[in-house]
């Protein structure tokens, strides 16, 4: 008989990986908001500043420069003067009435389905940046390859509900054929929902037709899969190029976000309150004009927002004025019920410093406190913008995993059973041994990964490692890791044919 | 005649001085909220909290481990066992009602007053560091020269409203030597409040008689110039030196911090609601043993929060469970109407990188978006409070400014101004050159000095200096342009005499 005990250090090895596996965080999921929100303004304040945009919309007007959407405004009643609408405010609040208040999202994977509603919250990526901050610090042009990375590491990290599409700029790819290569690799790469391409007609009917490849015509009727963004050229325009991408996903029951792009004192005036009155005009404007093209809809209230420094023209994030806004979108979107979003970890940091993390953490903090519902950049924004850092992305990872406890709020239960701990315990005991705290440390606070909590003496002990460091290790593990996510052998070689197809009726000389 | 036009760059340089000096940031005075708080629970749910936290005073008890407070407690009628007192709801509730709902404090500098109030806001950086990170980087144990070093930057800089008193520790003077120090460098290096020492009868004696030389008698008398932080001992004990502290700040009209310090699930409950009614409780017992005392003690409902990690038994700050301990006690301390204090820039990191970022501005916007009226460690606080980071201080400082800007809340006045500026610059135009632009910009949104938001490319031109670096560099500049507030000659002399003679008294061997 073997009496020989089990290897200890394979058995220990063996224990280890089941508390890992026990230990994996699921990804985010539908998350409603616990915590009610920072009201900036009274209710009469609000309408002051509602009131003020309908009489923007109404009296001053705004151009769409898009004759489609022109005739489809005169059709509708409004007063089109050449490309300036003038909107009546029952027409406006009549059409944003049809905007529903929730709707799901879901990508292929069995854990990917999440709702957006005006009481739930969700994270997803930064998107649009022409250059990366690699794991090793060196910044420079991404490429197809780096958006393919930073894709494994969104569907390696529970913190995400959706990939956001061009988290970087494969720039080595060229503009005709961009498009083709983004929505293949969030297909690919991911199981999630994503972003798709809305910059134009062609380039929306590419990422729509690749979307249905990917998952069957009837799954795109039925679900919302890909979103679409809609940006604003403030003050007061909506250009062509987006409204057909608008068009687009609407017909497809997809998801389109209407964003203004505010540059506080650029292109609005240098007064939050006159700032928010104007980008409520950009975006009830353009959410009533996504009804009118189809009513229901699912549209999210959207803004990008940041103050403009009058010393050197540099946008600046992390500033009072834009958690300020961020509140005040919040009060408005919750008065026409409908989601919306914001922009999450935005930071103006030329290396992955304490600026980038202050920065970061105030517009996350802001976003939550103000119920945002939908985060986006919530990953990897630095630089304005301007750089995909995807150390930050990892630590952004875990933030957004941060912030959803929070928003969550807390729990009421278990008071009767903890304050028969309090009496076990009494003045001057401690708790650590008590069994109320074995039985419910896991899910009583959070226990972050990335961020670090040891002494300074063993911390340097483990080679001084701050944080920069500490995430591109994570990565580096987390790519090592990476398993492509299930997609039928058919309909990956249908969105190969697809991108080879197309690059070649779109311009078949480049290259 | 002298017809030659001024020198062109020296009046270029005048110019610039005139702006500079023109520029100059005024010390924050007192700042009342324009932002309402969020709110975690309901109403009914606060009053579960509350009820919870007078159970556990009349069912359990708390400690008071000091005789004279516990033959106070047995006069005022409460059921005394030992050293447990038992309080009667009723007793509790009628001496938290004597505690003010506002106050004044005031250092000698004609620009230093400010009040603390249940809908006011207030900063002051660090204390007890037993080590400090320097504008090089290095760590090392803390002297006195550094805490001259630290309070020679907090006068200098407008984003604190009192100096900290021990914002490190001058480790190299004789433990029972320090105080008088400390007392002595808050007094000399600033015209500021500050806090003095509580740790005991003679030390709390000592501070109260120091503040009374640079005061005057008459002035102390009348106005509130040192704040005495009195810390209790999680769960449910107040000790003897604390409450000697109490009582002879209490009697000198100055200013207590009742503090309980909270180590989640190792000294209260693992669970967000019960903890925050234990740490409630002993509260709520502090300040009403501080009303017990003398009737109308100007008195802080403070508290220390951080989750443990049971990993490791580290300490976390940042974590979303403080930052809904914050909503919790804000709303607690509203319903009781007195002033509360939590922990701002709170942090771990053992760098001054991204991570120390992400935690500090976690903790600044959990306090201003719960209403919080005193941010104590607002400023250097990182590495769980073990090192006072001289660079942190000034990006604090910074910081300050921004959150006290937010709090501040939204103007409504320059609406309708604002909306001609709209109908003026019109769809597609642009704000730069116009009128209200030009008028308001300066006030509109704030421009940050230490966060940068340069370009890439500029600020690699300008030596790719990362935030320690920019903060380090201002630093210095501010201990360059110091000079010391003024201070009567025979009172800085007494002061001297002081110190001299009572570091005899008490120990005249040691050295």
């Amino acid at each position: 008989m073997n009496q020989t005990p089990p290897h200890p250090i394979r058995q220990g090895r063996r224990a280890r990986q089941a508390a890992r596996a026990a230990e994996v965080t699921p990804r985010l999921g539908t998350i409603r908001y616990g915590v009610k929100p920072v009201e900036l303004v009274s209710r009469d304040e609000l309408e002051h500043i509602h009131l003020a945009s309908l009489w923007i919309l109404k009296e001053i007007g705004i151009d769409f420069r898009d004759p489609v959407a022109l005739n489809q405004w005169k059709k509708a009643g409004a007063d089109v003067r050449g490309q300036r609408v003038h909107l009546d405010p029952d027409l406006v609040t009549g059409l944003l009435a049809q905007a529903p208040d929730r709707f799901e999202m879901t990508g292929r994977g069995a854990d990917t389905r999440f709702e957006i509603g005006v009481d739930t919250v969700s994270f997803c990526p930064m998107q649009g940046a022409p250059n990366i901050r690699d794991l090793d610090g060196t910044r420079r042009f991404s490429t197809l390859d780096d958006l393919r990375r930073i894709n494994k590491l969104i569907q390696m990290s529970p913190g995400f509900h959706m990939a956001t599409g061009f988290a970087c700029e494969p720039t080595e790819i060229p503009v005709p054929w961009r498009h083709l290569h983004i929505n293949h690799t969030n297909l690919v790469e991911t199981d999630l929902a994503y972003f798709g391409l809305t910059t134009g007609q062609e380039r929306a009917e590419d990422s729509i037709a690749m979307a249905r490849i990917a998952h069957g015509a009837d799954f795109l009727e039925q679900n919302a899969v890909i979103m679409g963004q809609i940006s604003g050229n403030s003050p007061l325009v909506w250009d062509s190029t987006m409204l057909e991408g608008l068009r687009v996903f609407a017909a497809a029951n997809q998801v389109v976000l209407i964003s203004p792009f505010v540059l506080g004192a650029a292109n609005t005036p240098a007064d939050v309150v006159a700032t928010v009155a104007q980008l409520n005009a950009e975006a009830i404007a353009g959410i009533a004009y996504a009804q009118l093209v189809k009513p229901g809809t699912k549209t999210i209230y959207g803004q990008y927002s940041v103050s403009v420094s009058m010393k050197t023209g540099a946008p600046m994030s992390g500033m009072p004025e834009v958690s300020q806004m961020n509140a005040l979108v919040g009060q408005l979107a919750r008065r026409y019920q409908i989601p919306w979003r914001t922009t999450a970890s935005q930071a103006s940091s030329k290396s992955f410093d304490a600026q980038s993390g202050y920065e970061s953490a105030t517009s996350y903090m802001a976003a939550v406190t103000s119920n945002a519902n939908f985060l986006l950049h919530a990953g990897g924004w630095d630089e304005a913008g301007m750089v995909h850092c995807l150390s930050k992305l990892i630590v952004d990872a875990e933030q957004n995993l941060l912030m959803a406890k929070y928003a969550a709020g807390v729990r009421f239960d278990r008071l009767q059973e903890a304050l028969e701990a309090v009496r076990r315990v009494g003045p001057g005991g401690h708790y650590l041994g008590d069994e109320f705290t074995l039985k419910h440390f896991q899910d009583a606070f959070f226990a972050p990964e990335i961020l670090d909590y040891e002494a300074y003496e063993q911390w340097q002990a483990r080679g001084s490692k701050d944080t920069q460091t500490r995430a591109a290790e994570k990565a580096e593990a987390l790519l090592r890791d990476y398993e492509h996510p299930s997609l039928d052998i058919a309909r990956h070689e249908e969105l190969d044919a697809f991108v080879a197809r197309r690059q070649t009726e779109i311009s078949p000389s480049i290259a």
